[in-house]
């Protein structure tokens, strides 16, 4: 196997062949962490490590089960039989690197998210499944740590409109904190192409492309998990079964704005970035051309006065006759040519300097 | 934070996860400022400071409210309750950086516009939310100063037809002023480019680069604000509310197909800002080859030259035999010599007019 | 203003925020020359300037009137009467810069299209707006001078087919004249695109790219004037009132056939147009190669040689010792030298000779 | 007129204005040869230039009329008539540069292919137009020589099942044998493409630009034919007339695909030409480098050592002082300064290889 | 005949104009061999070589029928007649080079897939095709050796659920073990990208652009490959024949999920191997400026130096007068002229520092 974490992620699967709706649990996957918030208008319960009896929906209570880590494939299966889960749904939980996606199966509504890692300095993104039930929402997520810490705080707050709905509308707040994460994340990374922007004309070099590309790569990372998430949302509007609430549909439809603001704002950091190559390129080429000015300039001053300079260098007997070379012994011989030299170097300038290239060094 | 201010606009949202519908008024935002003018077929009454009693919308009256300045929650609350404003789309109102939109609610219609600012040399454009309901519209920017003084001296005419309509004409005058502002914005543009296009020319650099790219991104920005107003309009004709009147529908038909029209300009103009990037890199590819070919041609008749003249500076010792550079003593060696290198010199100067590369110096 | 005539055209309206439907005549524009073709089964009557009750269709005949200019806002709005025109179409007529489209009034049909000048070199077009109504076609041009004339020779014609149809074959003939006016305007574009082709390869330089631009504008600007052309006839022959006939409709399908081949043409063009700035920047930098390589070949063959001219122009004492250039009292040492240079130059010819350097000067 | 031939297809009409459905005839066209098959179920009759009487097309037999050359209007509108032919159809059948399309009229449907011309070394194609009749066939081509050999030879075979079907089938069979054409013809133009790419490696130069973009043109053209073909079946596949049977259809989709095959093939070859756009780009841009490192190699290593030439070439008296030059005495100066020039060459040599640039050399 | 492989696939066909529906078997292909499976949830037999009797299908029971060699064109006829499948089918499962398609007959359902060599370094596939009958599955390879084996086993294992099912999910398993094949050869594929994008820096040169080129067309090559197995899969899900069940539609969803999850791999892939071209670009232009700098740092220091040299290598008689280069005699001449050449070189450094040259060599 190879050791080093390859660059583009690519894509993993069950062993080809293999029957579908197989739980092929990665193991090097974290053991699972479930935790528990059941609530409804009375009340709250949270519990930390459910016993199969805590789990089962009751009427008028919203059962919320979080599973993070999916290391545990016997457990994985007493969970998806409690809750009614499909064995393709589960399939798609625990294998990583599946697009977003909305399905609707008989008895749960399944829904697939990339959501974002806020910490990382370079975008990267753990897998989300949600199964929306009746009274149950069941979340999977890879490991602990997530972005729901927010709709955690709204469910503990007595006040709060969450409380009072559906699990519909538990499952509109998890996905729309999973796409509210992705704005620091662009944030970020306009930044940084900002500060790659000022460094290119600076020092181009090929580390900069390269830079250029690993952001490139990022924006199709990012695109990759929003662009499907935008049909997840219109799927999930234009669902025909009554689990999905008039109201919440309405708040879908501002859910799915924010998607298609990140969107936005994502083409246009592709241009941006598409434009950086350009300029890139023509730092270069300037680069080029400044040290070429440099070379010229100097070599075209110098090369007509040494050649004059190798003239009188010639080792012509001025003894031998009127013409070879009288001017050797001529007293002003040396300062005439010495002079003409300076002529000669002084009209060069004159003329790059009309010409613009002295002004441009 | 930073300081300094993003170049390229990043969206901005209320704190992730927040729940939707949250008025999270930025605290830098100015104080709202109202305005409100009251008319119908009989007259106007304009009122600058509005008492909440002169709010509410009349039977026959049409009533035009505008917010400028969003900074003030508590009133913009008060606001949403006399006119029956969704809190969804006050919390878009009050949000930057929205794209432009239609939508409607069970009591009005929402609609979000970029209005551009007709001072600034760069395109800047501020958000405008306007609230359709019956017999009213609000509208909310972000702080005083706007395109619709036309709008409001066609009102103060006596004989004007906006008068005598429903505030679905209202609301089309104020997207139509909208629409129309950017008309200016893009005669300005194309002069810009026209401009930038001689400069590459004439003076290739990488600040031109830099340059194109601001009026690319200034396109992009313009494009993003008219792309998704086309598909507002389209939205809005299409409505199957009664709150859009037929004839409505014919003037925002007229509105679309200015749109349309701006997006065709824009389209041209990102052909030539892209053909700008093909100019300037063959401007800085010709001037290197002039440099080049200076240096070419001064060097190229020089350094056989040099070479001769080398030659006869070295110390072979006449003396030392029949074949021991005897010239050097020869009477008309020196001549000759000059001569030779005069005749070479003449030759490649002529090989090069030949080639056509003194022409082209 | 400016005084330039603007290289890119630019979208131009009414002042922003004026009411639609506004009359906004060009001061600058042409008078109107009206002229007016009425006809039947039983004959032709032409009027040079008519008046006003010549103008009024009549049951069993056709009238034609075309408007050469648009300088005369009340005779406009008097002709706007007799017809019945409706506001907004007026106002398209007499806005330049409007795109080609077809709109249904209730009293008439409106249709916009670009009609190329024959006579110009480079592709310009003026806009003509055509009403087809109940008996009757208005036609508003710009300027007199059009592209009508094969239509009103055929009208002339008693034998002409044209004259037992209806009011929308007339109006098929005109936009079908305007259609095929673009033909000979593509081919002298062709040909222009051949020779640009040629002088690329044969003289590269920034001014090249220019021409390739303006090509490219042209072709962007023909584009932009038949794409919508082609909507156009679509919403003609999908138009459900019944003022355009059957037999009508399958000459449009004909038209559209045209508009088309026109497009394809075009795409082809475009692309060729595309392959040119390739072209040109290969011609560059090949004539960038060529001069390093004569450089090169020059630099490369006489560096070594005036070095060991120089050595030999050393000024050691050959009395100092054994070995301080004892050949410089060699009978041979001279000739030797001379003939290891031309060994050295020799060489040097061979082994650029194989690396293929010289055959490709 | 132009004497050479356009390098790029260009549209051509009937003069701008003419009334639609003229048969505007080529004068340089070839004149019409004729040749009909009549053939059912019973036999198959062959006539060469068949008589008035001949044609018509009779029960239980069908007729297949095949015009080679358009160059006789008064024949063409003898045979429209006949037959029963629309106007529209007889004027696109005689007028070149149609771009493939199906049509239907009201006695026949009426079809116009690109026949490419199979004996070419570069691709060719003339306009086949097809008329599909109650009981008849007629195809017009622009001159004799075509790809129908093959469906003759089955029609000849008694044991066909071609004899034995309708019309429908028969223009299935003509318009297959124009596809299957192509397939020989992407076969030569992937060979070509081929050796091109080994070329632009060996011996980059602006020829081998210009070969590229002829293969490109081509690839447009061919495409350009191809590509309404599919929508042409996929009309006739839709076509809710009762001209084309079930059977028929599963047949016309089987050469929808062999269209759809030579699109994709098509398409690679677009994209491996754009390919070789990039090869040239980089081979030119190397060999230049090429050129350069060898400048670079011999001008550095002797730059410094002419310079130490050049000092001890220097005439300071030796007497004038202790440090005037006093090595020019000393009897090891000469060796000493030899060695040390060729210690200096040795290290430069050194650290170009450390560089890695004698390596590429 | 070519003798060398060509590089791009080429479409292949029957002879053109060849009846449809003809077997056209490849003089060239292996023999066919036959392998049976015949179960049902009693059991399971496998038959190598099952005699024709073997064949048919039996109530209760499912038959896999699996051709590998498509050389014996009278054993194919005899299996379709057992089959009842559709010459056009047959036509089509015996030519290579058919694009991925599900077809409809009235007997069966006809799939084409191509099948990934998994042994292969480069992406190399091979035709399959599939019908899919009442109660069988015929399976049609160019050549023994597939992706099949995990679905034997399964068939092989007693508590398998394949067994229980009808052919529907047989044809899926198969299927879906195509597509599952993909995933390793996009694995490699993204390991040998990884490779290249390291040696395109380290060391830039045609044949990086010709590794790249290659890699991109086996991207266009996969793409080819899957591209239309995903409109394949959604035709299966749209299909209305019962031959699908409701049960395996849903399996066919999660099948058509991995063929999504591949073209956006490959999307990135392309992406990445367009990104490669610039890299390799901008590293060429960089060593080109690495090679430019060290020549113009040489040159730029010795060429003044060496004129100074030249100077004082003149042979002015410094008897001739005051100004004829009287230093020649002075003591302190000779190391005042090196001192100052040693000052010269010193700034030029310096310059060059300041400059960033230096520092980047």
């Amino acid at each position: 196997m190879r050791h080093r974490k390859p660059r583009y992620a690519r894509p993993r699967r069950s062993p080809p062949g293999s029957p579908p709706g197989l739980l092929a649990v990665d193991p090097a996957a974290a053991p699972p962490r479930l935790s528990l918030m059941r609530y409804g208008p009375a009340g709250l319960a949270e519990i930390a490590d459910p016993a199969p009896e805590d789990l089962a929906p009751r009427p008028g209570e919203i059962v919320w089960l979080n599973v993070a880590g999916l290391g545990d494939a016997a457990l994985l299966q007493r969970l998806a039989g409690i809750f009614g889960l499909h064995p393709l749904a589960m399939e798609d939980a625990v294998s990583h690197h599946q697009r977003p996606k909305f399905e609707d199966y008989e008895r749960h509504h399944f829904i697939v998210l990339r959501m974002p890692d806020p910490g990382d300095a370079r975008f990267s993104a753990e897998q989300v499944a949600l199964c929306l039930g009746e009274g149950f929402v069941v979340t999977f997520q890879e490991r602990p740590g997530d972005v729901f810490d927010p709709v955690r705080a709204r469910l503990r707050n007595p006040a709060s409109a969450l409380r009072g709905h559906g699990a519909d509308r538990l499952a509109h707040a998890l996905v729309d904190a999973v796409i509210d994460a992705y704005f620091p994340v662009l944030e970020r990374l306009g930044e940084r192409i900002e500060a790659l922007e000022d460094i290119v004309v600076a020092d181009p070099g090929p580390d900069r492309i390269a830079a250029i590309h690993a952001i490139r790569h990022e924006l199709m990372a990012i695109r990759g998990a929003i662009w499907p998430t935008r049909d997840l949302l219109s799927a999930m509007m234009r669902d025909d079964s009554d689990r999905i609430g008039a109201q919440t549909r309405v708040y879908l439809r501002d859910c799915q704005d924010h998607a298609f603001q990140l969107l936005e704002t994502l083409e246009t950091y592709r241009e941006v970035a598409a434009g950086l190559v350009e300029l890139h390129l023509s730092s270069q080429s300037n680069r080029m051309n400044e040290v070429m000015q440099v070379l010229t300039l100097i070599a075209t001053i110098f090369i007509p006065l040494t050649f004059i300079a190798g003239v009188y260098g010639m080792n012509f007997d001025p003894d031998a006759g009127r013409f070879a070379m009288p001017e050797l012994r001529w007293a002003w011989g040396y300062p005439v040519v010495m002079a003409a030299m300076a002529v000669i170097a002084g009209l060069l300038v004159l003329w790059f300097r009309r010409k613009g290239w002295l002004g441009r060094r």
